[in-house]
């Protein structure tokens, strides 16, 4: 099976297999510009679209931040400020909420560290609200945890989170992960942000992996960046685009297994998006502007 | 206050003050050399003992691994399996005893990573040995965390701590940290193990920082190294040295404040150490030899 | 073009083109085990050999360190010394002879970052044997450089190289580089010595890149493992391994283009390359253990 | 003796020997505020000025860029164009003059890490230039070099500087380095520039480790910031604060060996000034704005 994290990826490979031009039943979008990024929109709103997409009922976001990677003047500061508005409407927070910011992934592997990449860009307060509340009382208390890895701790990223969650009872939690991506052309090119949760990995149905409101009791915003392409899937993909029939991955055996395709500059784009991910959460969560998230967080 | 994380140099200032060659009232203890390493332990068995030290009741092992720091052949080897034996006996596990790893400290702040870094040389099991049982059995299930420090994560390192040790239930605890010295000759050349658990930063007795069998209802064996001493305590020592007579930290006031004192070779030495500190913790818990940790951890 | 910086595999393409099983001519070769290695040699012995193959009249041995790959004990040592001796053999040195050991490529890229992670473990001891004689006398004198990226210096690595070799006046270059492979299963699995040199980047023939015997007028060899494969180069062989007719790297268009296919663990990979090869140029230049190594380097 | 790399605590030592006030013969200075930094000038005219401060003749300027300290807004912007100015001044650069930037020091250890780390921030243009001459026709050529330190590479920093100037034949020199400081307020908290060059380490007047005018035959400037304090300096400037009379850094014996002090945040610190040196020198050497070289460094 073609491998994508992208609800935008699923409705195209939909499309692709139906031969349809519209939306799945059960499946609204749009797509509109602002603040030099186009979005995606799409809402699963019944079980049957849901199972159509292989996507869990909620709403997902996807963000082309054009003119930043233009590296348009301001353009920064404009594509942080939609992601925060964008997080803030999927989050529903009220004034006084506290949050969980979770960073998933292994810093040590380049297109993996987009979570705990993003958690350096992310201002901690639960500890300066609690202590001086007079300074400190205009911001949201927000909790930031790296999960590492299975491999390296010997506990699911979900099983962390959902001990810190149980402990801290925050509002709500935001994980941000590195996401798969079918086509090269997408890799950190864009961001999804969905009310839907993460799903650490691939398991989808798997309540031991999963980070949503079902599995931890509170609302739960994945927010995430394709960084790599599974290379069967990109296989499979090429070899229809040469012209030379469908393929699937599957056809490619063993070659693709353990392998990603990443672009060369792979380590400076994502810190570039990690950059805009956790100002993107800071904007959401505090009355700031880019400029005080720099003076904060150095 | 001369500051120091160290049992062994708690002692020496009651000596130093009183006069005193002996031991104070309520501890024991006694030296021995074994595997080229020279261990100096320290029984505090009364609360007087306690107050008179400054230190909670329970067993402190200062280790000197005088051969590996002079690099010899097999040293390393020899240390870590000292290390190995005397954190089994601190822990006092059975067979099918579950632990988890807590690593306290900065990695971004070279004095302070000892904790993290360590943890790089410690097997994460607990997940093996659930999915393979038959290939894992003869493993104690292993689960290793960085903690972070509060100004990144807002949450205080015992509270995550406490956190997934209510979640996991392991039997016990071993939480690492980088401890201050008050003499710059003990940096990095020694390692302290206790069973009376670890209070991070310096508050002893405070219970939200504490990580202990009273806070987390389990053992815990606190393992650290020495890697700064406080300026303003090495000052006061210096001036005493130099025969210019008693002097306080105090005396030097704001010149010592958030500065700190390290060997210039700090990164390597606290390489070294973090690796002969994962090697004994590996060795503790499973039953396998040097070479079988290299293999397995890379 | 399928894009390789083997002389293996320029072979191989040429068998897959003409159909051959034999050598072309011009070339001879021979297949041999040993140390737990298997190791192919290629000779170019004239200019047609040359031009048939693309690659410089010269010796090529590839390594592959298959027990070493396994994680057998004791396969390292014995990978390294092999190593070690293969490169002396090519570098032809005398007793007092002194060497430098330039690494090339980018450090913040993975896969591009085997040349300076190789020097980490390689010994700088010409400072030693100039002003410790009479301990380092059994030394030979070693330089050891980085060279940087253009992108990031705006000097080729082969310059920077030039103007170290002219100051220093070494008896001969190794120079590190990571190379590109067309086959995922090579990739981090072999080591490639050759007393051609190397042409960083692609430009075989382009003298202001070209680190070799004509351009520094000194004997250079060329020390790589392949860590990426080109995404187009992957796409046309799987294209063709699918069963679905000969294919081109240039059928796929944009698509290859900054994008490169590696192992998800390529960083824990290549830090284990490095150190093989940091171990083998060490073997190769002094009389030492692979322990002496560790003790020395750390 | 008391270390010190700064001209400005040379003249300080003077006074306190002397107990003057005023300069020594042969050395001129003003002070001045300006961009939100206050700027002390040294110009040491004569031999005996020299040998007075124990600094060669020429340029020195310290500045203290309290607002940017202060994390005032735009005072980064402010500091870094008043660097740009008083460098530029220093260099005498004409319009289209090349320049090679070396950053000396050892990127492992956190204080001697500020000329690598300045690096990341300088825009290298040299191939731009020469490649693309109609877009990049307006910047000057900037070659830029990590020099590593003479344990790891085998070379002198100053060997291998000399040896890319005389392939490149700039006309310029900026070398930048981590200095050593007396006093612990000033550690990473001002810039020094000097058209003398540097000598790393420590050896004024050896020639073998200098770089200035007279061993590259081309001008020389020198920037750095001192980023640690010698213990035995330290010690020796504490007791004397204390009121206990006076002292010298040899009186505390072996106590300071090897060790160094430095601030707690030493890491960050370092970030913040590699960052401002390096903005300073794009824009000593290009008519840039910060915004600009934020977007071509990322």
């Amino acid at each position: 099976m073609k491998r994508t994290d992208l609800a935008l990826e699923a409705r195209e490979l939909w499309r692709e297999k139906d031969g349809q031009t519209a939306l799945p039943p059960g499946v609204e979008g749009e797509t509109r510009t602002e603040a030099g990024c186009t979005l995606e929109t799409l809402r699963v709103r019944s079980k049957e679209g849901a199972e159509t997409l292989g996507k869990p009922e909620g709403n997902y976001v996807t963000v082309f931040p054009e003119a930043f990677l233009r590296r348009e003047e301001g353009a920064f500061e404009a594509a942080a400020a939609l992601l925060g508005r964008e997080l803030r409407a999927l989050l529903g927070l009220t004034a006084g909420a506290s949050v969980l910011v979770a960073g998933l992934g292994n810093e040590a592997i380049t297109p993996d560290s987009l979570g705990p990449r993003t958690l350096r860009h992310v201002l901690a307060t639960r500890h300066l609200v609690s202590a001086l509340p007079e300074t400190f009382g205009a911001f949201r208390k927000v909790a930031v945890m790296a999960t590492g890895v299975l491999g390296n701790t010997g506990m699911e990223s979900a099983e962390l989170v959902r001990a810190a969650a149980e402990k801290l009872r925050p509002d709500a939690v935001i994980a941000v992960d590195a996401l798969a991506s079918r086509r090269l052309g997408r890799v950190c090119r864009t961001v999804q942000l969905t009310d839907t949760g993460i799903a650490p990995g691939s398991g989808v149905g798997n309540a031991r992996r999963e980070l949503s409101r079902e599995t931890l009791g509170m609302p739960v915003v994945g927010l995430g960046v394709p960084t790599v392409v599974d290379a069967a899937t990109l296989a499979a993909d090429l070899t229809e685009l040469s012209g030379r029939g469908e393929a699937a991955p599957e056809d490619f055996g063993e070659y693709g297994a353990g392998m990603m395709v990443t672009p060369r500059e792979i380590d400076q784009q994502i810190s570039l998006m990690a950059r805009l991910l956790g100002y993107g959460i800071d904007l959401a969560l505090h009355d700031l502007s880019c400029a005080d998230v720099t003076a904060l967080v150095g």
